[in-house]
């Protein structure tokens, strides 16, 4: 019964051990799905990183699901209730390494492409997949170098629907329209060792960069707007000492990211925060790396033929949101390409058990496909 | 001739690797030297540490030498510019690891024994010698254990000269008469894991503390008073973060010392530091411990003893001082002993390339053999 082709298609992706950057089979056997319907295989093996560019159509519009086959290490496997990659249902749960990010989404999208094209063989515009390996590692070797071969020969995305979960609640409930950027920094605060007994002949980098740390703490560094929430710091990291309890270290390392808004630059970031760390009197040296700007993809086809779809598949009214993690839309916007992320709910990804509930997979499916219907029918 | 007797001591003790604990045959020859001028000689090993007491004579009062054989570690051997343990004289200095800290006292310990013994065969009470190998690491099976044993048998010290390298610009120049309190403290600052994207749903401890740390890096302790510099505070180790940049830490840990004056308690400290945690709202563990109470011993027979031998043989007029790191002083002051320490310069012990003046270890001998005739002459 058609009822269970996305579960049978999430099933087999799902068994396969595909622990980032391996791809383990994965996009081959979405690839073999997609030819026999018509699609053009492309597989672009970067470094050690399987992608695959698959496009059925020449014209333009073009829609595209964009997706990863990679997931996060399962953490220890005790903790599991069954095997991570032995894929089992229990009260209505599907669990697995990958069920919620995003397996079963990408089952999602080639069941609907497949129903689509049975009943629209003659739709307008292209389908395409940007299928990776490398969404949750270092992401080099993954979409970016896809995006730039299709850029090198100038073949251009209209509309992306990137399957990451962005449901909260329920399905459907929230899509992501944009991202905030996200700027991290690495600071090494210079000190001079020496004795806990003579703190006048050292320096105490912890003791000097106190002040400025609780005030970058504290700062507001905007308010957000109506697509955004307010920029945030956060601290991952901080280190200093020796381990030996008598001596002043020389030296502290500070990790922190700003998850930032369209209301504020990476360059105002920076300048406030070396402000910040000057007029307190800190020493140090601080290295800045830009992991993805802010983007955005306003109200308009692509958002409308989701919300659509949502209402009429799930009843529910979807907010939009640029809240949560990157994602490679990042990498995907840039192009120009209208950037939408939906998949099924993401509270449990990344974690032991992680699942999703079998029911939402039939009409996650249902929903690329309306949504398909709405821009290219 | 006799004038380089503590060198060529100094030299034999130098060339054994007696990084701590180990004594490898230190002990051994200092007691073969004391033995023959008279000396009891006790080995009293406990565990992995060899620990000596000598004594020549029963009667009270009882003046001690007190100090170690064991030295910290080199470091690395490429920095240096002779083997640390095979002692090389250049441009008058004493090179080799252990020559400042402190085998060069121990050295003119032996020396002043044997010359004041020889003149004064028949002097008043006792000398005695109390060296441990475990002076540089936990402190736990030295000078504590042989204290506690000649406790044990109501075997007391008059006086005890710590041979610890007190000196800062010239030879005498200062003595410690007491030294500070060590307080030291094990905070774990507690939070919740979480994904920097979405810090309202984790407690980020870096965060949550680093106002309470700010307070405690500038808090005035107390202004010390005529024995005492002002108690300090310092933080030598603080560490949260996994080394991901994308993860709010979970915990963070902060290992800090106090160095007090008699003008606080140690339960004053930690009651200062409690309210300021809990003032800042910071959930936290944490666990103290009492490396030392604070000791002095003030002007008195010791004292002026050492002031008049320092000012004969060297023209300077002696400063009292509590500052500097521990000793095993603070274990010997609780029996009622007076306590002074009296050696080389400091200005290079546990570094790379450790040295003395060659010129100022026969004046050291010097000086110890004056405070013996001084008081048991």
């Amino acid at each position: 019964m058609t009822s269970t082709a996305t579960l049978d298609l999430s099933l087999e992706l799902l068994r396969q051990p595909s622990v980032t950057p391996i791809d383990h089979t994965c996009q081959n056997i979405m690839a073999d799905r997609l030819a026999k319907i018509g699609f053009n295989i492309e597989n672009m093996r970067f470094d050690d990183v399987d992608n695959l560019w698959a496009r059925k159509g020449t014209e333009s519009p073009v829609f595209c699901f964009a997706g990863h086959t990679d997931v996060v290490p399962t953490g220890s496997l005790d903790a599991w209730g069954s095997d991570p990659f032995q894929p089992e249902i229990r009260d209505g749960k599907l669990y697995g390494r990958g069920s919620a990010d995003m397996k079963t989404a990408l089952a999602a999208m080639v069941v609907a492409s497949e129903r689509f094209v049975a009943k629209h063989p003659n739709h307008k515009g292209s389908i395409a997949f940007l299928i990776t390996s490398d969404e949750e590692g270092p992401s080099i070797n993954g979409t970016v170098k896809v995006v730039e071969t299709l850029e090198a020969r100038h073949e251009k995305m209209t509309w992306c629907l990137v399957g990451e979960p962005s449901s909260t609640n329920t399905l459907g409930d929230i899509v992501k329209n944009g991202r905030r950027g996200s700027l991290n920094a690495n600071v090494t605060i210079k000190g001079k060792q020496g004795h806990v007994a003579y703190p006048h002949l050292a320096v105490n980098p912890i003791h000097t960069a106190s002040k400025a740390i609780a005030e970058l703490c504290e700062t507001v560094w905007d308010n957000g707007n109506e697509y955004f929430p307010a920029t945030t710091f956060q601290i991952s990291n901080i280190n200093a000492g020796t381990g030996a309890t008598n001596v002043v270290p020389g030296t502290m390392n500070v990790l922190f990211n700003f998850r930032y808004s369209t209301e504020v630059t990476a360059e105002e970031l920076k300048a406030r925060t070396l402000e910040i760390l000057d007029r307190h009197g800190v020493e140090y040296d601080i290295s800045w790396t830009l992991s993805g700007l802010p983007f955005l993809t306003p109200v308009g086809e692509l958002v409308n033929a989701a919300r659509d779809a949502i209402r009429e598949v799930t009843g529910t009214e979807t907010e939009l949101s640029t809240s949560g993690g990157t994602s490679d839309g990042r990498f995907i916007a840039p192009t120009g390409a209208q950037v939408l992320e939906l998949g099924v709910l993401n509270a449990t990804i990344h974690q032991i058990n992680e699942h999703v509930n079998v029911e939402e997979l039939e009409p996650l499916s249902e929903i690329y496909e309306q949504i398909l219907v709405k821009l290219l029918a």
